[in-house]
Order: C-alpha cells, then structure tokens, then sequence
C-alpha cells in the first residue's frame, strides 16, 4: 500500500528545497521502509541540485539514518524498530564482476543513485532523505551498530565510507604515512580513519583555524599547503594522499611529496587537474576512487563502533536545509550538516 | 691515463651534433671503458639537444652496445673484450630506499644522467654514446648476454627497459589484457613485452600502416583511436594501457577502457594530461615510471635472450645522426634509429 511522503524537494533545476509531497512505492518483497531520522548534507546535493540534475522534482539527501517500519514479505536481515542507514547506492545490477564483489559502486551497468534517477524495476525516479520516510532494497539497508550516535553517524554512509575505502584499498596501517589534503566533510573523517588505522597522518590546508581543527581531530602534523617552503620540505615523504578537494588547484607538489609508488587519491571531482606528468615519472599514481559497496560499508561502521568514530555534525532543522547548502557552498561548516528530519 | 674521444656533440643548445673531441677521465677504481659500436636515438634526445639541456657542449646518447677496451683496478664483473650495455642512468647515491632495491632510476638525490649533467666525483660533464668510447662505473655496465644481436639490442637499453620495467611492476602476465597506446620505439617493444609475458594485447595507433605493422608485432588486435565507436567498446576492458605517447592527446575515454583498479601508465612525459577526473572515480589511475634500476635492467636482458627480443631498428651512419633526429621528431621511424658508431 502506497504512503504519502513529506519531502523537500527542488522542483526544478537550482531552485531552493522546499517542502513536497509525493507517493511512496508500495514496498515490494525486498524493501525495507524507514522513516527518516537524520540525514547528511554532502557537496554532491549542490551539483544534483544544480548542473549535473537529470530529474526534477528532486528529492535530494543520500546519508540516511533512520527506524525500520515495514518490511517486505522476502526481508529477514532487517525487521520493524531496527535502527539503519543508506547511502548514496540503492541499487546495482548484482551480478557484474564489481557487484559480485560488494563493490556495488562500480557497477558496470551503473550503479542506481539514492535519488533523481530511474529506480531499476518500475523507473520512476528515486527519492532521497531529505523526506519522512524512505523505501530501499534490504541489499542497500545497513544495520546501524549499537554504539554509535545516529545523527553523527548518518555522514559516515558517504564522506566516511568514501574515505574509509580507498584507505583500505591501498593498505594503508601502521608504518605508512598518510596525508589528508582539505579538512572538510571528507578530511575530517580521513583524519580519524587514517589515525585509528596506525598511520602517520599528516594534514594539509590552506587555513590556520582548519590547522588546529586538524590537530584535534588527530593529525599528527599539519602542513600549510599555501607555503612553498614547507610543500618542498615533504618530498617523496608519503604512501599515500588523501585528497578531498574538490576544486582545481596546483597538483604538482603534492605528486612530487609522494614516496616512490606512492598513489594521491582524488575523491573531489573537479573539473580538471593542474598537474605536471613529469612528476609521476618516479612510480607515482593518480587515483580516483568512489563510496565503498555495502561489504566495505558495513565493516566500516564495525570500525566505527570499534574506534568510536562519527563525524563532527553541525544539526539544522528542515527548514535550514536551503542555508546550510549555501554555506556548505562556501565552506562554512565544521565539518558536516546533518538535518534532523523529526525537528 | 686519459684519452681523446671522437664524440659528435651539440656545441651550443639546439645545434645540430658535428664531430667533437673531448678527453676522457682516467679510468677509476671500477670504471669501465668500452669502444662503442652500436647507440641508439630515443626522443629524450631531441629534448636534450633543445630546451632541456643544461650544459653545452653535449654528447649524446644513451642506449649504448660496445666492447670492453679497459677496467679499473676493483673491477671483478666485467673484463677486456666483453660485450656490454649501459643506458640513460650512469651513477646514484647507492644509499637511498630506491637506491639498495636496485632502483637507481628513482634515486632520492637525483639519478646521474648519461649525459649533460655533472659527474658525482669530480662534476665533469657526463658524456654519451654517439662517441668512439664510454667511460661509466662498473654498477650500470650490463653485460649483453649471448644470442642478442648487439646493434638491435641497443635500443632495450632505454626504450626496452622503460617498457619492461611497468608491465614487471604491474604484474602483467596470463590473464591480463594489457592495451599499448603508440606504435614506435617504446610501443613496439611493449607489444612485444607484454605478448611474450603472456598477456592478450591491444595495440592504439591512429595509423593505418601502424596498425598492420602492430598485428605483425604480436599484437592480438587493433584499435584505431579516433573512432569514437571503437573506442567506446573498450570500455572496462583493460587491466593495463602502456602510454607511450609524448604528446597531449583526449586521454577520457583510454581511462574509460580501464577496468575498476586499472591502471594507465603515461610514459611520454607529455606537458600536460587532458582527462576528466571523474573517469577515475572507478578506482582507477593514472602512473607514471622511469627507466628501470640496474637489477631489472639485467633480469630485462635475459628476458630478451629467453624470448628472442630486440627492437626493429633502422641502421645509420654517424654522419646521419642529424638528420635520423629530424626524421624522428616527426615520427618517420619504424622503429628506433641506431647509430653505427663503427661506420
């Protein structure tokens, strides 16, 4: 039986949210229903909401928190009361090489994006967290642990899973030296990953509060990016960078800060990079990486209850979604948005 | 005792080479001298000549085949009358992390040049091959190992070695696909390589008679490169592109034909990359790499006897260095001149 959904929605292209309703599929015999506690605010809301946005009215909002109510006739994992998550990811053809492997970001058919895309079996387009409640194939609901705070933990289901992933990937623990450039939504939480995995985290930025920020968050070290003394001091220093900026900027001595088979990952998209190939020539890599598939997903919120990671949260109601956007659009957080869907 | 060379030098930046004399340094403790008989003509050359050069007079060459005429006291490896090789590196600091693995390519202070750059012990200009006779320590003079011819071997010195050295590094073998992107000096020989390792490869050429020339090298198949709907079907099909283009070229839609975890190693030191990032989101990178060290260099050779590998090389005489270089910067080779320095 279909429910209305009290959503926020941009109705067309780069329009503000603003409250909408629509009709919710009756939940099929793998979907899981949850009404919506918490739900992140993530960069990539501005791009769907602007320029890259295929489908409108849109419901935007991929880092959901929330409290099971129905269930589907085929879904044992999960039952009604059960505090869970999704993210970016609802769906994946599942039987690629990558899906096969839980990497169900890779998808090779594309994975299905939490909203303002065809859903995979009946087309209309999906619809995000920003909303009362949301419907989701049990593959894409993971349980929440014990443990761990709901609100902060609702960024983990992107900027943490995003960042925990690749730092995985490329080994990273104790013995490896690691950087983390940009502090933000993402590096913030690459900070504590990095720290709680055993390495030497360095953080790079361009600010003097972000510096501190860095330091309390558990950097070791923080290099003002800025300083052309203190860049030429790093290099060939790092396995690995962490790269979480999503604007273009100068590349080129970050690449040469790089050990030998050294990897700088870039998670920001920007439109290009100002690099110089010359300076991969010894061994080092450009990478880019996308959000964990639901195995990586689930390990790390075992990791999180673990090492009592969650983000550091910034609470706005519903009706300071338009606001929070726009300072997320100039950098003004420390260091994610979470709205509270039930203030 | 020193030595009068006859070399054929650039006396100032971007001169044609004529013929030049200079003295050679008395042979030290494990020095080695060899007349050479065969140096090949790699691009880096026409780089060096021209803008990147840095002290004139220049001898060039680095893809050097000779005869043993001397050794210093401390030399027990090599003996009058060897047959040997060196390449672009001539001396390390022998102390560094790259340094001990036998990476001397990677050094941390700065690789020694074969030629232009300042000698460690005493900073005398380093001098080439396209000359009568080599002066280099015993550490990077490579035997060349029975049953390869030496004029054709010259070129695996460079060429051979910069080619070799990735596949090595990124485990190409049975089961991989690797794709080569260029078909001359260093593409032909990475065809080669990567058919002997046991790889299924794909040669990149926007050449017709390039891409005849590739099947004839081994290659399983052919891509024309600027046919849109070619390039479209190799998307996720490769584990590894060998990118031995010098130029900027449209790189998306090669990063695209990377399965999740490719790599695309970009050999050609172009001055920039156009690529989009998001096209490595799929977990996939870009790398560079250099030449390989002194151990892979010789593993390289008895690789080359083992497969019965050497370049396809068009023969000059000395006297047709300048114009061999005019013909090879714009691309009139197949598939790497070689010096005759005994003709």
């Amino acid at each position: 039986m279909s429910r209305t959904v009290n959503a926020y929605a941009a109705l067309t292209s780069g329009a503000p949210l603003e409250p909408w309703t629509y009709e919710q599929r009756t939940p099929r015999e793998h979907d899981v229903v949850f009404d919506v506690q918490f739900c992140g605010i993530c960069h990539t809301d501005i791009h769907m909401i602007g320029p890259w946005g295929q489908s409108f009215p849109m419901v935007p909002g991929h880092e959901m928190v929330g409290r099971v109510t129905q269930v589907g006739s085929g879904v044992h994992s999960l039952a009604v009361g059960d505090l869970v998550a999704v993210g970016p990811v609802v769906d994946s053809c599942r039987t690629c090489e990558p899906c096969l492997a839980g990497l169900e970001t890779y998808c090779l058919e594309g994975a299905t994006g939490a909203y303002g895309v065809p859903d995979r079996v009946d087309g209309s387009p999906t619809r995000g967290g920003f909303a009362d409640s949301v419907v989701c194939d049990e593959r894409f609901v993971h349980r929440v642990p014990d443990g761990l705070d709901p609100a902060a933990a609702a960024p983990l289901l992107c900027a943490g899973i995003t960042t925990y992933s690749p730092l995985r990937h490329w080994n990273i623990g104790p013995g490896s030296t690691v950087g983390v450039i940009g502090i933000g939504g993402l590096g913030h939480l690459g900070i504590k990953f990095a720290r709680a995995m055993g390495a030497e985290v360095v953080a790079f930025t361009t600010s003097q509060s972000k510096a501190d920020a860095a330091l309390a968050l558990g950097a070791h070290e923080v290099v003002m990016s800025r300083s052309e003394t203190q860049m030429a001091a790093q290099a060939n220093r790092f396995d690995f960078l962490l790269d979480t900026v999503s604007a273009t900027y100068p590349m080129t001595p970050f690449v040469q800060a790089l050990k030998m088979n050294g990897t700088l990952c870039s998670l920001g998209l920007p439109s290009s990079f100002d690099v110089a190939p010359f300076a991969l020539a010894m061994r080092r890599s450009i990478a880019g990486s996308g959000a964990g598939g639901t195995v990586e997903t689930r390990e790390m919120l075992q990791f999180c209850v673990d090492h009592q990671i969650t983000a550091d949260v910034e609470m706005v109601a519903p009706s300071q979604i338009n606001s929070a956007l726009e300072r997320l659009d100039r950098g003004d957080v420390a260091f994610r948005f979470v709205v509270d869907m039930a203030r």
